[in-house]
């Protein structure tokens, strides 16, 4: 049984033709591979969305950060957005064939997200993780209250691992958003299967 | 008699309020104000153009740097692109109602952003210029050489005066795009009206 979603986001660590190569092992186990690629210009973000879908990776599976032109003129599924990047509402009103997500850390940013049309948010990050090592971690009880606060499905995301995944799921997460416990494992696709067995068991 | 266009470019170094007020004061003299804010996220870009055409100055004339999807938001009049940009030949394709112009340093950039369907180029640096330094300025009879060599307008750009407007209109230029010149001057209507009277006499 499906209990819930599973993103996938990429760090910058990867090269374009490793990324696309696991992308396309591993797409048939995840919801959205997140292109997160924030030090690549425009030209070099469009290349690698599409070589994921050479590899293919379904165009629906495949979400732009911030960049809203570069998911419109190759189709992918949406966008996900960040506090500085266009406002969800604009980008749904002028790009309706898009899903929009968004980053928030609040109910009240959570909120603001659905308001404005946002398909779903990512919350966090809810446990520790090295890629904000001196923030504290918003916790179980912040995620629980996100999920309650809102109809749109809330990803938990930050410190995901497979062993925490049921623990999300449990305080209302509609699924799960992980960067670096697939893409940098050293077996990307098992890394996969086991938070994919947690979010289906 | 009209001799030539003017497209004045910001540099980042003006408020966004500074800027507005600047662009909504020239624009009467000039052909395009290029919003080129390369270290502004899209949100803070989205609000700058925003916040130019709340200054009267016509959609028309604003030209956003690399950000399509913001250009085609504020129905601006185009986007400009360089080369880590998203090619001209998928803007155009996906975006039609925007005009798309390109930065090109050759004859066969410029042969080929004219075969991608580009409606302008910026050809340069001509002159020396404070911004770069250290590369040694194209020139004018590279300009004269690329404007014969494509049919589109081509726009010479970098370290372009006053005083050497006219030099460059001869060398077969469709006219001239601006920085410093107008925007780092000490009054900037006066000094885009000599830029003006320039490319009108």
């Amino acid at each position: 049984m499906k209990k819930g979603t599973l993103h996938v986001l990429s760090n910058g660590k990867q090269q374009p033709e490793q990324l696309a190569e696991i992308a396309g092992r591993i797409h048939p186990y995840v919801d959205a591979i997140h292109i997160r690629e924030k030090t690549k210009t425009a030209k070099e973000i469009y290349e690698l969305a599409a070589l994921l879908l050479k590899h293919q990776v379904p165009p629906t599976k495949v979400f732009i950060n911030d960049r809203v032109d570069i998911a419109y003129v190759l189709k992918t599924g949406g966008v996900h957005l960040a506090y500085h990047s266009l406002p969800p509402d604009v980008v749904k009103r002028k790009f309706p064939s898009l899903k929009v997500g968004c980053s928030v850390h609040s109910i009240n940013e959570a909120q603001k997200a659905q308001e404005q049309g946002s398909n779903y948010v990512f919350f966090g990050h809810v446990f520790p993780t090295q890629s904000k090592p001196d923030i504290v971690p918003r916790g179980l009880e912040q995620l629980a209250l996100t999920c309650s606060s809102v109809s749109i499905p809330v990803l938990a995301i930050g410190g995901i691992k497979p062993a925490n995944v049921r623990e999300a799921i449990e305080k209302g997460a509609a699924g799960v958003a992980v960067m670096s416990g697939v893409l940098d494992a050293e077996d990307p696709l098992e890394a996969v299967k086991q938070y994919h067995l947690k979010l289906t068991n």
